[in-house]
Formats: structure tokens, C-alpha cells, sequence
């Protein structure tokens, strides 16, 4: 039931968090297309932050649903993957003002790289309590998603100083791994 | 039971956009009735899009009772759907602010068109998991409203270069049409 | 269960509305308590608006739980109630702001009004459908509550343009009366 | 069941609050990281509100899972606590602001203050509920946390005029005694 409960404030921040991002979009000061256009940089990256914080909403759901008992631990876990995807809207906001320069974008990465570690260490966490459960445990050992993404921000926040498009590339890798939930955690359940 | 969290994300989402909006009425200059006449686009563009996101919360939460099994492809279209309307409280302020000018009004119809079709690919892929259910299906199939919705709001959008007042007619057409809650869904979910 | 999500999303808004108002305090100029002054007038009325829409979120409550079938027209009576209650976080600012001048404070108290029409229409049509319980249908017409506020309201509008002062008297009247759940709901329910 | 609700409405409160303090963060004028240290206060006073806020999240919870029948008087009482919680958005910006200038920061500690004050009442409140399970009673009476938290604050808003530093060690402090959930209370639920 407490699980229940951390999942729903997770979702009611990320809910908040997804919405509020476009309280940062300025009303262009025109009233034609051409106005738009230096809207363009922020809603691009709208669109990235709107898809990786679906993505977290997704698989957070996912995990929490691997909880066996809750504790302090796991509490300040999810809310320190929560401090670091709070942090998006305004790492959103200057990457967008900024029209991707390299420092802007590379703080986006930063966050988002934190918030990934965030995920891991919480994972690492609920895999913990299933430690009898060894198919369970190899399953999730398995998870290169994990793995692999916080290297490919840490590349994205390098190669932005480089170019942002490059910077784009890797942020968009990200992106299509993760853009399908979790099968194998999904397999583990119904396994049961 | 993983369709009932997606509802209430998507209920957190729709209203948080139905209060913020309300942010985005600059305090007026002066303190006499005088100084609200300014406000006067922007309250009335804030009715048309407060009754608009009523009327997909409500017809919102009909549609996903539907659904059989939750998967990544409804996921993704949901949140797509709510990425449409996640823009609105901007088009409705740019729309207010600009007294209804013809681009701000062609974009409010523009997302209003997007977030009606994917509705429709959402409202799509939840009756294809009823494929042997004909009767259903069959039913579903007469959903003139999603349907009709889209071409009237092009035409809104077209016809607000024309005229606003014509956009309008075509704005308030929409609404009315889906003012109350799809009778044959619940008609068809209480027949069983 | 119907009912149930119109709660919960009444909820949500009301819930935001009462944090995001904050959000109109702007940061003083200076960093000692005299920069805090002409915050007072704004404190004042978050204060005002925080006990009504708590008073709100209590009896609206209460009258959900007398719902007996869910149907479009309660759906956009409440969505009418939120409505005007969505715009208190303007009304407020703009009555702090104006330091209770007496359009602003009209204003506030119109709105307030309409919210209380809309809060008796909604009662009306739930307690038409308990029409065949004579004895819950005359404890909720003994509901003196809900028929005098807006003769209250209209009074504290009204008297806005003599005084603030008197105006507030009034409006604090209404706070006090309300402050209390509904306890003839509570008691009709317990009765059962 | 009531309580749920109360629980749920102060989640969304505190979700909320804890979500739009980032809506304090002014993008900054440049684009590399010399323009983020002026952010550096700012920063470091969410992070405290952040944690704060937290912290009543979780304890919160605890508390209202001992509540037995819910009434106006526990309403009322928990609405009191979230005014001061709702405040902290503000104060959070200012200090942050203002470089933790005294004034400013001893603003902060008196609504957290006010904040604790109001906990207090809330836990003592409940615990009258069971006043004859004694060795309840007994077990929350040794609640030291509760007690010594608004000495705490009052010394971190004194010594504020001292120096922010002084005040910044009471305030990390009281932060320290709180991380950690009730165990006590934890372990009197499981114990029955």
C-alpha cells in the first residue's frame, strides 16, 4: 500500500512537471507564423523533456511494481530521481532559450544523467529485496538499458561542446531504447 | 488496473492545464471595471479551451474503460494526445492576447486538430482489441463525432483568415456536438 | 465510481488552485521585513481565498457522496463550479494587489457568487435524485447554508464601493458559517 | 475513508509545492556556467525545501494512517499545516534571492516554524483519539522530534541576524533528525 502511495505522488509530480514546461514559452511578440519561429528551439526541446518524462512515468510504474516492503531507503531514492527530473523544466527552458548553445545543452544532459543514476541506484534497491529470487535477480541483471544510458548522456553532455546536433544524436538514442516499456519486468510478473 | 493509473496521469495532466491557464491573465493595469475590458479575448478564449479539456476528460474517461489490455502502443498514443493538449493553455494565450488575430486563431485549431486525431488513433487502437466483438465494433463505428470533429476544426482553421467570427461558429460547432458524454459507449458497456 | 473520478479530479484542481495562487506573490524588492509590507494586502486575501476554497474541498465532499448515479448534467454543473472557482487565483490577486479597492473586491466577490449559484445548482440535482426519500429531501431543503451565502455575497459586492471594510465583514460571515462540515449530510448518511 | 481523502488532497498539495519552487529559477542572462552561479543560492535553498517538504510528505503519512474517525477539527487543523507548507515557495525564492541575507532566512525558519507548530497540533490531535490504548499515547509522547523541532527552528531564525551560516547548521539539523520515517509509529501499527 505505501508503494502505492510514493507511486502516487510520483505521478502527480511528473504529472506537474510535464505540464508546467510550457509555462516557459513566451508569447511570441507578433501575431504571424513568422513569430513562431524563434519558438522553434523550445518546443523541440519540449518534445525531448515531454518524451523522457513519459518514458520515466513508464518504467517508474514498472519498478515500483517490483517493490516488496517499502522503507526510508527507497523513499529517498525516488525522491532524489524525483529532485533531478524537477530540475528538467528549467534545464528545458534555458537549453530552448539558448538555441542549444553547448553549456545549456550539456547541463540538460547533466540532469538527466543524475536522474539516471537515480534510477539505477532505486532499481538496485528493489532488485535487493528480491535477492532470493534469482531468476528474478539474473532477469534484471540483464537490464542494459540501464546501464548503457547513463555512458550515452555522459557522451551527449561531451560531444556538446563539439556540436549540438551530435549532443542530439546521443539524447535521441536514449529516447528509442527506452521508448518501449520494460518486457522482461513485464514478463517476470506475469511469470509468477 | 494499469489503464486506471494511465487515467489518473492523464486526469493529473488534464487538470493542471485546466487551472494553469488561468496564470497567463496578466494582472490589469488599472483597478476599475475599465481595465478587465483587455481581459475580454482572453476569458473568452479560456471558456472556449475550459470547455474543450472538459469535454476530453469526460469523453477521455468513457473511451479508456474500454480498453482490454494496457500496452506501450496505447501508452504512447495517450500521451501523444496529451502532448497536443498540453499546448493549449500557450495557443489559448496567444490567441486571447492577439483579440483573435487570424494566425493565433489557425494555430489554436491546428493543436485542437492534432490532439482530435489522436484521439481517434487512441479511440482506434482500443476497438481493434475488441475486433471479435462486432456488435461493438459496428457501434464504435458509427462515432460520427471523432469522425466529423477533425475536418470542422481545419475548417475552423481555414476560415480564420477569413473571419474570426466564422472560425468561431466553427469552434462552437465542435463543442456543442461533444458537449454530452458518448451515449453508446455506456449504452454498449451497461448491454453486457 | 463515476462519481469517485469527478472527485478526483475536483481534487486536483482544487488542489492546484490553492498552491499556484501563491505563485502571484512577487519577490519583494528589498531583504528586510519593511519590503514585506505591501505583501499584506496580498497575504490577506491567499488567506481569504485559501479558507473558501478549503471550505470548498470539505462540503463539495461531502455532497459527491450523496451521488447516486453519475450523468452528463452533474458532470458540467461541477465542471461549471470549477470553473468559476479556477478564476479565484486572479480575482485574489488583483483585490491584494489593488489593496482592496473596490472593483477588484466586487469582482472577488461576483465570482464567489457565481461559485456559490453553481454549488446550489449542483445540490439541486443531486438532491433530485433522491426524490423519493422525503425525509433526506427535507433535511436538504432546511439547508439555510447554501441559500443564504449568495445573499451574502451579493451584499459584501455591493458594499465594496462604500467601504473594503464592510465588505470583508461580510465575507468573513460567509467563511465563518461554512467553516464547519455539512454535519446534517453526515448524519443523514450515518442514519442509513 | 475520509482520511484517504485528506491524504490524497495533501498530496496533491505538497506534490504541487514541491514542483513549481523550480518555477522560481529566473533563466539565467548567459549561456555558459558563469551565469549559473548566481543561481547558486537559489539552488541551494530549493534543496533545503525540497528535502523539508519531503520530509512532511513522509511523517504526514505516517500520521494520518493512526487517524480513527475523522472530523472538521483534523481538517481544519491539516489545512493549517498545508498554509504554512504553501508559503514555502515563496520563502524559498526570497531567501534563495536575497543571498540568505537575515531577514529573508529568519522568514523562512518562522513559516517552517509555524509549519512544525501546526504538525504538532495535528499529532496531538490524533493521538487524543486513542487515549485509552496508553501504551500508544506513551510511545508518541516520547516523540522528542516533534518537540524540539520548533526550538530548533527558533534558534535557526534568531541566529539569522547572527550569520546565515550559524542559522544554515540549525536548519540542516533539524533536517538530519527528521530524514529518517517514525520508526516508533511504524512499529506500533505492526505491533497490533
Amino acid at each position: 500500500m505505501k508503494a502505492n502511495r510514493m507511486e502516487a505522488f510520483s505521478d502527480g509530480v511528473l504529472a506537474i512537471i510535464i505540464t508546467i514546461m510550457v509555462l516557459e514559452f513566451k508569447l511570441p511578440e507578433g501575431h504571424d507564423w513568422h513569430a513562431l519561429i524563434e519558438l522553434g528551439p523550445k518546443i523541440l526541446s519540449y518534445i525531448f523533456s515531454f518524451v523522457y518524462i513519459g518514458i520515466y512515468w513508464n518504467n517508474h510504474h514498472h519498478l515500483l511494481h517490483m517493490v516488496r516492503t517499502m522503507n526510508g531507503r527507497l523513499m529517498w531514492l525516488n525522491l532524489l530521481l524525483l529532485f533531478w527530473l524537477s530540475l528538467v523544466p528549467f534545464t528545458t527552458a534555458w537549453m530552448g532559450e539558448s538555441h542549444f548553445a553547448a553549456t545549456p545543452t550539456a547541463l540538460y544532459g547533466i540532469i538527466l544523467l543524475l536522474a539516471a543514476l537515480s534510477y539505477w541506484l532505486l532499481q538496485r534497491a528493489i532488485v535487493n529485496q528480491h535477492s532470493g529470487d534469482s531468476a528474478f535477480v539474473a532477469a534484471m541483471g540483464k537490464d542494459w538499458k540501464v546501464k548503457i544510458s547513463p555512458s550515452l548522456y555522459l557522451t551527449a553532455v561531451l560531444t556538446a561542446y563539439v556540436s549540438p546536433w551530435i549532443s542530439g544524436v546521443f539524447f535521441v538514442l536514449v529516447a528509442i531504447i527506452w521508448f518501449l516499456p520494460d518486457k522482461r519486468i513485464e514478463y517476470a510478473l506475469r511469470g509468477r
